[in-house]
Order: C-alpha cells, then structure tokens, then sequence
C-alpha cells in the first residue's frame, strides 16, 4: 500500500518548495522523495506537509500542575518553591493518575504537531507503599509511560533517568524517594527489562543522568562510559538555575557543565538541557564536541529561570550549533509558541532581530532555521530517523491548513516565517505517526483512500 | 428576548466564579448579574465565560506584513528596516486591498476572543493619484477601516491619528504622504465627518498623536486640549525604541514621554503605547497621572525593541498601575499569548516568578491581573463600557470550553491560571459582541433557542 502525497508545499529541511511528492512505505517510513507527477498520487491543495516536531525534552506527569503553582503571597515565587508544589503533585501519584496525566499531555502533543517526544523520566515508582516493598523501588511508572505513549499513538524516546541523591551530598527526600536508581548496576537491570518492554515500531531508550545534584561525579561517569558503549544518547539538565552552578562550584570546584566534560559525558550523542546560565567558555566546548542544548522557553519563562546569552556563542549566532527544543514542564504545549519564543527573547534581550540566523543561508533566514530545530534538531538529540521527509526516515508527519485564516494571502516563499511566527496550533490539522493518522481530521486518510 | 446565562463559571473581574447568572438585555448590553436561578435559563455546562479581550492597540493593515520582513542579511536587522518593508506595503495598499486585510486581521481577531479592538489608524488616505487629488488627501482608507470593523462584526475604537511630519524637523516622505493630516484643523474637520459615518451600535472614535516624530509640540498640545475639551481618550507611540529618545532629547532638551507630559497630553483618557525605555521618574509620572501604559509583548518581541523595566516602576509592582494589551502589528494575532508573555518577559529578565501580581491580591494572583489587563485594562484606555461582565456594560463576551483538552482536570480555582499560562485560542469557541455571536459555534444561540 503505498502512497504518494503532492501536497502544495512540502518542507524539504530548510524551506517549504512546491512540486514535492513524498512516496510513503508500508513499513512507516518514507519510500522516496522526488518531482515526478505520479498517476494516482494524492493531491493535497490547501496542504503544506512539514515532518512531526521532535519534543526533545517533556516531563509529561506535569501536566497535572497546569494552572496550579501560579499565586505569590508576599512576593515569594521562586523555582525553588515551585518545585515544592511538583513535589506535593508526586506524593499524591498513583499509576492511574499518571497514566492519564501522561496520556493527556501525549494526545494534547500530537494535537500540536508533536511527534515524537523525549520523555525525560525519573519519577520511577509507585506511592510509598508499593516503592518499599521492593528494595528497589518497583520501576512502576516506567511501564506506564510506555504504555500511556502506545495508546496516545505518539512515538516515545523513553529517557530513562539516573537519580541517586537528592542533592550534593544529601541524601533523597521523601518525595525523591520515588525517583531513586540505587545505584548503576540497578538502573541498567532496569534500563534492560524496559528493553525487551518497548514497543518496536515506536519506541526507543535514551540515557539520563538527571543533573550535577542527583548523582556523584562517579555515577555520572559510570553512567556515561555504559551509555556511549552502547551507542545511546545521553542527556542532563545543566546550569538552568544559578544556585546549582554555586553548589557544584562549592563542592567540586567547578561548574556542571564543566563537569559534565571532565567525565566524559559529552560528546555529540549529549544534550545539555537548558544550558541557561552557560559561561561561553563552557558553551564553546559544548558545541565543538558535537553536544546539543535543549531550550525550553515557556517552562524556562514560567519559572523564571533567566535566558542564556545565545547571541554571544559564535556557534548559535553562526548557524551551526545543534539546538533543540523541549516543552518540559507542559505547562503548555505549543511547539509554533516555543520556537517563535526560542528567537523572540533573545530579540528582546539584546534589542535587535534575526539573532538565530541559519548558517546556510546567505538570505539570512530565521523562521526557516527555527523550524529545523523543532524538527531535526530534537530528532538528533533523541537519536531517532524523524524530523525530515527524506528517504528511510520514519513517516512522521504533520499537515498544514494553508486555507486557515492565519495563513490567508500568505504565499509559499513567506510561509516558514508566517508559520514560525504569525500561527497557533490551530493551523496543523492532521497528524501522523509512521504513516498513520494519530490526530486530527481525516482528508489525508479519505484522499488516499479514493485514489487506490 | 431576555436570556440568563447560566455557564459553569463566569469571570466577576478578577476571578472566575460558580453559580453566576448573567442577564442580557435586548439592546446589546448585559441587564443584571446575580445567583438567583431562574426558570427558563440557559445553562452551559463545560462552559466559561470571560468579557471578551479588548485589544488597545492595531495596525490593522500590518497584517498583510505576516511572513514578510523576517530575512536579515548581513545580520541587518532592525526596527527601522521592517519600517522600511512596511512602507512597501503601504505603497502597494488600495482600498480594496486595504479592506481585505483589516477584514482578514479583524475576523482573526474575533476567533482569538478579542471583542474590540482600538484601532491607532494613521494610513489616511488612498494611493499617491487618489491623494494627491485632494490637497488634504481623501481619507477614503478611513471609511474603510469602519466599513471592515463592521462587516466583521467587532466593536471598533477607531483611534484616528494626527500625523503631520517625517520625523523632527523632517518633511513627510513620499510613504509617509498617505498618513498626513495637514493641520489640527483639517484633522479635526475629518473627525467631525467620521463621527457621522459610525455605527452607533458598535463604533466610536478617540483621538491620536501618532507619536513626537510626527508631530511638533504646538501640535501635540493643540490635539490634547481639543481631545480634553470633547472627553476623548488620547493614544500615543511613546518610546518603544531608544532613537526615538535620543532624537527628542537632541531636538526638544527632554524625552517623549517628558514631553508629552509638560504639553498636557497627561490624565486619565491618555494611554502611552508601548513606553518600552521610559524610566522610572517618567513612569511614575504617568501612572499617578491616572495614565495607560499599553504593552504589546509579541510586536515588541519581533521587533527587538527590548523590556520595559516594569518591575521598577512602584505602581506596576503593587498592581495598582493602569496597564493594557495590544496587538500592534498583527503579526500574530493571540491576547492569550500575549498576556502570558506581559509576565514572562519580566520573569526571564528579572529571574524571578509572580512579577505582575494583582494590587487587592493576598494571594499574589497574577492570571487573575492578567486577564483584567486583557479585558477591563483594554476597555478603560479605549473609553468603552466593555471589559467586564456588570450590569450595563456591553454584551461583549466569549465562551470557554472546559471540555478542551488543554482544561481537562483544572478545577474553577485554576482556570484563570490554566487559561493564561495554558491554553492556545482553541479553547475560545464562541464570541459574541453586543450580544450577538460574531464568530464560533451556535451552541449559546441555539440553547437560547431551545429554552425559550
């Protein structure tokens, strides 16, 4: 069954161009990629096809703070204090309240043209009760991500997270309690168990070291020399919050990220996930390692993190470095807000625009490289074949509504821009996951359905 | 034909609350608030509703810039250059392109909940040929503006601009001609027509100084005592980049804002647009003078224009400040997305949460601010009875769906936060102005329909 689609506009990784035709496999991958007419291709006018956006980094359980979290007696509102409300969420978890929580954020992805998402996944176990049954914790939740992810359609890089401590030297809380990995013999018994769990057409396994204050400098060495033997990415959190730099320089004479390097964590299968008070020196090694940083501006604006100075790494400011884009906290999940933001700050941060220019581009295109970030970029940093419509990659793909009134009048050289900047959700009407419809209308599917 | 709404919850200007009661009247204006259930009332459970959004400030035409002006060679990139690629546009605008765009960007507008919108409208007149003809242009574009507004069906404040040079001490460029009214006379001349050709149901006028390049001090004073004397608001761009202050400042000894005041442009109807790089002493001015400052987050964003240090300015950070919303150059057309992003601005520049918080608030709410801004702030500067859901206000309302997959799980107690820092416009299915549905689905008329 294979089918051919000629949609209006296709995104061919840095533009959308018209005249492409994208042969679909039966196998949920692309079959070829060309401009020949083809007799019974579907015809899709009105339609721009742009690959699935790539969420690199979601902690999906917290979606169940959505509008909690948000009042500030007496001016307190830290992320500090946040996170106490995230921990108060966890204490009241049970499996099924996770499955629903992580199946709305999946579905309200897919809505949003989100096809793959990197599940940076710590919170482990079950209620106290069932977590100290078992010396180990019983790993749970680990399951219900997989299956939550199976049943929403969305295609899942399981990034299973190492947690140790619950801070430099201290040991876990109460409430950390249920992310713990004991040590890096039990995170890879479990690492494998998921292994053989994973459903093979759709998911995967990353690795996580969860930051500088849930592991010891040995474990995170541990875990990073496992990871790369077996070909895995590996991501942190890293400098998103200025007291960590302060701890990790107070305990170990360096930064996190400067960490990070030393013990060999880094190398371009590594994703520093916000990077939000990198120096440009440690910056500078990032990118010339080949790593990937990982933005996230709603949850990084909602917490008040602060916003990383960009403009000032000659790899972001040339187009080369290897960004990509995350929803984390889900807050809200709106890939078009994030990537437009990702930019948008930085303007007003240093008072001119077009500051994330792409580096091929002697046009001096922004919109064009926003999109392959939210695309391609989270595609590398997960380790998966999606995020461009090319031949092999998996068929994972979403539908623009050219017809919708946010894009009325907009022709196809200008759309990347009105996209990226001028569009809600609204606009991306179908989705599909290894060539199948996973959300919204069903044209694509009734298109192919006449032509056969 | 009076009907009592009786939704789920309903926004009592500051907070969504159960088992509210609103009355329509049969002339467009909202007859009574109160708990008392009624008989033959129209219940709409899974449903919110919220005054609709008053959008204090648009270039409606600027819409027809979406996906343009976003290349920057050479890493050009600056306000003035996207001055320059709307100058293109304008000179290629006739009225019936023209109506199209404001058409387009109004109906946008009415899908985005935005129920009025303040329209600072300086392209007067038609092509060189049409205004040329006359010596004082022909301001066809004027009536074009109502004409749209009209057969949209948003209520229209069509705040009309006195634009009278090319800068200080400049002569208008060619571009520029199509914005001129000659002298306060042959503005106010215009303005007296305008008033005669308004829908009395749904438009009025306020009055403009489109900003101290456009206009000399005499002139700015002229147009301010006159909009004294007729009661009329008075909008103004006031220092959204820092040329404009270094120009004022070389030109005049004093910054815009500075000028503005000692001119008498100052009370209570008066709203400063933008006021971006205005200090603290000139903010405080403004705010104990009962001003507006009108924030428009995503143009200001685009544009590089930089951030308001609101966090200073006393009255801002006690909530007691007059603040409003805009949309300004449509290249986006979101109030959702906009006054999310009034507060994370401020909360990535400040490295802390909670920034705007609400005046009366022990709690330290911010979504409950942020939506007034939105409505009540927004209909203040714009001088209508909108904004807010009291008996004799206007019937200007929009309905949310708390059946949405982006509410599903928030409590009535989270709404406004679940609303403003987690939902797209999808949530907003129905709008109606003046009581009558302008944009969404029928299902409030057809229950209406239904009980009566």
């Amino acid at each position: 069954m294979t089918r051919v689609l000629a949609a209006e506009a296709t995104w061919t990784g840095a533009r959308f161009e018209r005249g492409v035709r994208i042969t679909l496999g039966d196998d949920g991958r692309i079959a070829a990629v060309g401009r020949e007419a083809v007799a019974d291709e579907v015809r899709l006018d009105g339609r721009a096809l742009l690959p699935g956006f790539v969420n690199a980094h979601s902690h999906a359980f917290q979606r169940g703070l959505r509008g909690k979290g948000e009042h500030f007696p007496a001016g307190a509102g830290s992320f500090w204090t946040w996170r106490e409300a995230m921990y108060a969420l966890v204490a009241e978890l049970d499996a099924e309240r996770m499955y629903e929580l992580v199946l709305a954020a999946y579905r309200e992805m897919l809505a949003a043209g989100i096809t793959t998402v990197g599940e940076f996944h710590y919170l482990h176990h079950g209620p106290p009760a069932d977590a100290d049954a078992a010396g180990e914790g019983d790993f749970a939740l680990d399951d219900v991500v997989l299956r939550a992810a199976k049943d929403a359609g969305i295609r899942l890089v399981l990034l299973q997270a190492y947690y140790a401590q619950g801070g430099i030297g201290k040991p876990l809380s109460a409430a950390q309690r249920r992310f713990r990995t004991a040590s890096p013999e039990v995170y890879w018994r479990q690492f494998d168990r998921l292994a053989e769990r994973l459903d093979p057409a759709t998911q995967t396994l990353g690795c996580v070291v969860h930051s500088v204050r849930a592991a010891t400098p040995d474990e995170l060495a541990a875990v990073a020399s496992e990871a790369r033997r077996r070909g895995l990415v590996l991501h942190m959190h890293l400098e998103e919050q200025r007291l960590e730099l302060e701890d990790c320089r107070a305990a170990y004479g360096r930064g996190p990220t400067e960490l990070a390097l030393e013990r060999g964590a880094v190398d371009e299968r590594f994703t520093s996930v916000h990077a939000t008070h990198t120096s440009r020196a440690a910056a500078e090694r990032l990118f010339s390692a080949g790593a990937t940083v990982c933005i996230c501006p709603t949850t990084e604006a909602n917490l008040g993190d602060g916003i990383a100075a960009l403009h000032e790494f000659d790899d972001v400011a040339g187009g080369a470095a290897r960004l990509a884009l995350g929803t984390d906290s889900n807050a809200r999940i709106s890939m078009l807000e994030e990537l437009r933001w990702l930019e948008y700050v930085q303007r007003l941060a240093r008072e001119r625009r077009g500051v994330l220019r792409a580096a091929e581009s002697e046009a001096g295109d922004v919109a064009g490289r926003l999109l392959a970030i939210a695309t391609a970029g989270g595609a590398r940093a997960l380790g998966v074949a999606a995020g461009i419509l090319a031949p092999g990659s998996l068929a994972d793909f979403v539908s623009v509504d050219l017809t919708a009134p946010a894009l009325a009048g907009v022709d196809v050289d200008d759309l990347a821009a009105a996209l990226a900047f001028g569009c809600g959700d609204e606009v991306l009407v179908e989705t599909h996951v290894g060539g199948r419809r996973v959300a919204g209308g069903a044209r694509l599917e009734n298109a192919g359905a006449v032509a056969r």
